[in-house]
């Protein structure tokens, strides 16, 4: 993490989820970190080093608006967005299950708003000092490690984000040689997102969204940057796509 | 390939493409094969084993009559679709060019109109009897492989593709254990699709269309269902995700 004199800048997109908002936390309560930009579609008041603030990665707009009101260089920004059961619509079992407007709705939130969140963070990210920037994928959205199918969309989905980060950190590294571009598995977390998947997860693999944040928060302060562009999980094991 | 009594039946979908029209006239050529259903979304007319008929893969409606009008098992079918620069959009070379509307309109030809078409044309395929099902990919679709950067949409979509393509795999294991089904390179090709892109393709591997299916159709021939689930180049190589 970026420590020079002013102290450190972060932005999470997504803090109204449950990964996120423990992002945000275990940021704020982080003496590195002078400024945590709390980005969601329904922001929570600004408070302390916390400055809340508007965006929807499904509407480019409100994403360049939430990077054009950011104005010091961030040394660390989190793509906290994702969706597994969008509107209703569980992952599915099996092909003649899969259905266009789901898995477009999937794409749209799991890939393409991320994708269009790295275009307009990653020219916030400081020139000439380490910074990071990571999107949350999931370790089912590895397509080796595929062996038991289902859950279509969310997987291609997420194997569709491993590209895309793969591609930002590419080219992150012609214009910020010291930034950190990767795709990171927080592990099974209890979020409304895992909720209705839970059941058959054992006890001491469930992890709390605050555990989860902290676990996320130092596998980035661990990371060089020969590693940007690949999938590492909660525990700093690399993914392999 | 099939080569019980009744002689092969196969499907090429996206016959109007540059790959798809010579796998059409290759498996036509074939005698193994006494029926070749040709889809496409500007059927030509019908002639000798080949069946023309109408399909668009961002339509499911077409997709699901397509498949209902074909009453034998099929032995072969090959999903030929796909989209680079989409009316218009050339692939792009930065994140800065990524437009949500062309990424959704990649993903909509290039990842979920083959997933709907595996969706229905999978359970056409054999019981008990050796049968492939294959879609066309792309080596930049390979995460790992990916070390120049670009082509976000297209890049990120075929890697979607992969995937889909590994949970029909898994899924087909379930219900047809003698079925393969995998994602296919066919090389540069001179086609409609990589026209723009050809001028640094060395001669001796730009491909004429024609040469690409002999190429693509010898591959599928010597795949094994162990194979099932992967990504293989047109000379057999297999390509890692
Ligand atoms: N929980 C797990 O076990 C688990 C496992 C593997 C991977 N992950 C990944 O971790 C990330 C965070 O998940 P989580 O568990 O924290 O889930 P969560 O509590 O449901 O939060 C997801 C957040 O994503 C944003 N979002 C969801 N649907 C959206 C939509 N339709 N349009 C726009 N934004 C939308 C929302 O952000 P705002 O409300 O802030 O706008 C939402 O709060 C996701 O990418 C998920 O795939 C989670
Ligand atoms: N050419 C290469 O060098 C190359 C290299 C790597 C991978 N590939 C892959 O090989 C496959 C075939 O490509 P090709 O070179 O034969 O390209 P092509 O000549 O442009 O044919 C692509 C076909 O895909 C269908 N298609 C395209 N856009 C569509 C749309 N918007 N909506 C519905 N259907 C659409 C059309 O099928 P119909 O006209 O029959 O409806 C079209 O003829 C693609 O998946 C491509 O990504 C090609």
């Amino acid at each position: 993490m970026d420590t020079d004199n002013q102290g450190a800048h972060a932005a999470v997109i997504g803090a109204g989820g449950g990964i996120g908002g423990a992002l945000v936390a275990a940021l704020a309560a982080d003496d590195r970190f002078v400024r945590v930009h709390a980005l969601s579609r329904n922001p929570a008041p600004s408070s302390g080093r916390i400055a809340a603030g508007m965006i929807d990665v499904t509407d480019e707009a409100s994403i360049a608006a939430a990077a054009g009101r950011i104005t010091e260089p961030l040394d660390l920004v989190i793509i906290a967005t994702g969706t597994l059961h969008t509107e209703g619509a569980a992952p599915e079992r099996a092909l003649r299950e899969l259905e266009a407007a789901t898995m477009a709705r999937q794409f749209a939130v799991n890939t393409i708003g991320p994708a269009l969140a790295l275009k307009h963070f990653t020219p916030l990210l400081h020139r000439g000092e380490r910074s990071a920037i990571a999107a949350l994928s999931a370790r089912v959205g590895s397509i080796s490690d595929n062996r038991t199918g289902g859950w279509h969309s969310y997987r291609a989905s997420k194997a569709a984000l491993n590209m895309i980060v793969r591609c930002a950190a590419i080219e992150l590294g012609w214009s910020r040689p010291q930034a950190i571009c990767v795709a990171l598995h927080p592990g099974t977390v209890d979020t409304a997102l895992s909720r209705p998947f839970q059941a058959r997860v054992p006890a001491e693999r469930l992890f709390d969204a605050a555990r989860a944040a902290r676990q996320l928060l130092d596998v980035i302060d661990g990371l060089t940057v020969q590693q940007s562009g690949r999938i590492f999980a909660w525990d700093g094991q690399e993914i392999v796509p």
